[in-house]
């Protein structure tokens, strides 16, 4: 039997700023993604989100990032690993906080934005990362690109990982994405996108833009809800992956 | 056999900028108050500070404020219950992850500056803190000003609650403290101060500025380490308190 | 003839969030209030807004509030005079490197929020503030609620003063504004509001909501643009007054 | 007749937090390069710091930083040139409130640490800056690293600039500085870097770690007030420098 997650990012709202459609797309993932106010979110917000999670049945989990709320944690930053390690255990316990208010455990981290993509790339911030984890709470999985460093660091210190994977990106022959200033990286078509995932769901393999077939994990599939076309994709993605026999499910019953 | 605690706030330096002589103070208390990022501290910092508290043996807990780092969160703010309440959540959640790190648990809350004192005045925002605190974990003690409604309100929602007490300051026939900007309010003669401390542990009395006998509990005694006099204060009033058979103890073991 | 301004506040975005119906509001008004990065805004909006004001042919002018962009300025904080003065001087000061940048000059300032409403009630915040503006620039004007203790603050500091009326609410005898928690404070008939207004401009009065006549000069009218209703509103206010005779008009040329 | 300039960062403290013996420093130096909120200071060290300067005779200008605070500044952030320009107008101008204050207008503006170091080195970044201060206002200096990327972006957009040396850094054959962490980087004999520094200012040139002599302009010469020793350093380094012939006065009379 076939399962994966559907996850995706919520909670990033910030005082009197609202952003993302987050009370229309939670009702069709499995796994939340919560920022914890060093990128985006407040403790408000985290608070309504975490309700709002546990009201629907999804799991949670912390999304960590950079300090930087005016670039909304996309900007790379130059932080050693012990300041890296240091942002990702407060941003967690923070988030735990509220996990307890609702009686939840923390599912999943995931960094965010740059973090997430410097770290896929450079094993001392993954391990910094992982051991962050591992240090606060043994028992929640690592959720990164799949093929990346954050995988690789995750089992090192012997954390549970989750594998990630995108619907609308296209793939290099080392399991890398294409980066996204290279032509083809985005794959705009929506049904290709999705006959896509299901294959990578279905079969752990995808086709690389110079032609290779590459085998790669497909554990959860990351979704968005900034807009209404967004959400409209993932009540697709999810009714062609139910219709395909595939079951969507939160990370925790799948790795 | 008399016992009172000994805290001090601690951990408040931020990134590149260092405050209070901690190394040394620490050695002297018997609970730490660490700063959790809002109006003070910084992650590097609060794991620092947890892993030395451990080292001296010192009790930790948080010591949540206003989010205003450039006024040291000392500057009256009007936030709404429900914000102070998430706000303490998030940074209790915080500095909880730097305790696991180092398999501690948190033993008390003490609210800093102006959150403190609005909240020993306002019973909704006293409610606010305290229903955080319960709600993130029922063990942590709350640690407020005696006679103030943070007691009443840590004792209605069903916490450990231990009052604080001032060395340096008169008190109203009330059980407050008569407001700094008042002739004084202030007792700036150390051996003064002292034996009103010694009198406030022993016998659960202070004589208030207009004379009165007022009956206050002394679980814990509020230091200082901004400098060299405060630190050598603290040795003073600890060997005084020990000289006169009181032992210094965390308010664990107290309430 | 009759002349008066129609302000609205612009510029209160920040980093990736959204906020306001800025480019559709900025046709219909004669003055532009422009967050400065304490409470909102930031650099880039900061300097996109300035560059659309010029383009409409809008007169552009400070926004100033206090350092709390989680509450988005709108929570009292008990700053000191000075302090309040540092910061008004620091955000009028970002805001006209902008207007430098396309040759134009600050036409005014006009605080925000929380720091609009404690200086209308405080000569001390009041002064400080005015103060402030004729320290770094005694051509701008001082956009304060009429009959407040701004005005009287501004013109004791020898500052150019506009007063500023609301359409939508409701006034004491003494001139100022129906506290918001009280009932009627706010007019909720848009007919009614309009009605008023042209009153307030054309014969310098209002009825109380005790029944008084109430004079009180009326050179700018604050609109809003967060929602498409609100522009609607704008658009009807400003028609019905160009209707009437009145001529809308930057406050340089009113006062 | 030789002359150089003294320059040293001042107004690095912020809120509670001191940092730097400003006081003591400022009267050794010729130029303050004064710290503008985003990286350091606030608008009360500010207004201090301008008024201190005038006190002194220094002549003031603007040292603007990447937003983190955390960071002090010294973490490379990948910021576009867009946001690096508005960032840079916004403290320039934010600086300038002051300056008009106490009727002064800014000398010049030097990027702070890793803002600094980056646009020695990227042409793009470098413009950015230079734009930023040509556009804000074109009589303000940019003083950056002798030889680099920002004196030339200066140059191509038409501002005057200064070349900075440093009397305690190694030189590599190419004018730049040898990185820190490779061995010699660093002149730790006091003797040794002011004899370098007289020869940089009354030769224009410094003789390579790998033995070349290289040339470069010596405008002014960056000093540091961190410690009594920094201060120390800076009163022999000035003594010596009169000694030897050469007149300390503010860049403008230099470039």
């Amino acid at each position: 039997m076939y399962k994966v997650d559907l996850n995706s990012d919520l909670g990033e709202s910030f005082g009197a700023y609202k952003i993302g459609l987050d009370e229309e797309v939670i009702a069709h993932v499995s796994s939340a993604n919560i920022a914890c106010g060093y990128h985006a979110g407040d403790p408000l917000v985290m608070d309504k989100t975490v309700a709002n999670a546990k009201a629907a049945g999804v799991a949670v989990g912390a999304h960590p990032g950079y300090p930087d709320l005016m670039g909304f944690g996309r900007r790379n930053m130059v932080c050693s690993p012990k300041e890296a390690k240091a942002y990702v255990k407060y941003q967690l316990g923070a988030l735990m906080a509220f996990a307890k208010t609702y009686d939840l455990r923390l599912q999943h981290c995931k960094p965010h934005g740059a973090l997430y993509n410097m770290a896929g790339k450079d094993m001392d911030l993954a391990l910094a990362i992982a051991e962050a984890i591992a240090e606060v709470d043994k028992d929640v999985i690592l959720l990164g690109l799949a093929n990346s460093k954050m995988i690789e660091a995750g089992r090192q210190v012997g954390l549970r990982v989750a594998s990630e994977v995108f619907a609308d990106r296209a793939y290099q022959a080392d399991g890398s994405l294409v980066p996204r200033k290279l032509p083809g990286a985005v794959i705009h078509d929506a049904d290709e996108a999705i006959a896509r995932t299901v294959r990578m769901v279905k079969e752990g393999k995808v086709t690389a833009i110079t032609g290779e077939e590459v085998p790669l994990d497909a554990h959860s599939i990351c979704v968005h809800g900034d807009n209404p076309s967004a959400v409209e994709f993932v009540k697709r993605i999810r009714a062609t992956l139910e219709a395909e026999g595939v079951t969507i499910a939160p990370i925790s019953e799948i790795v």
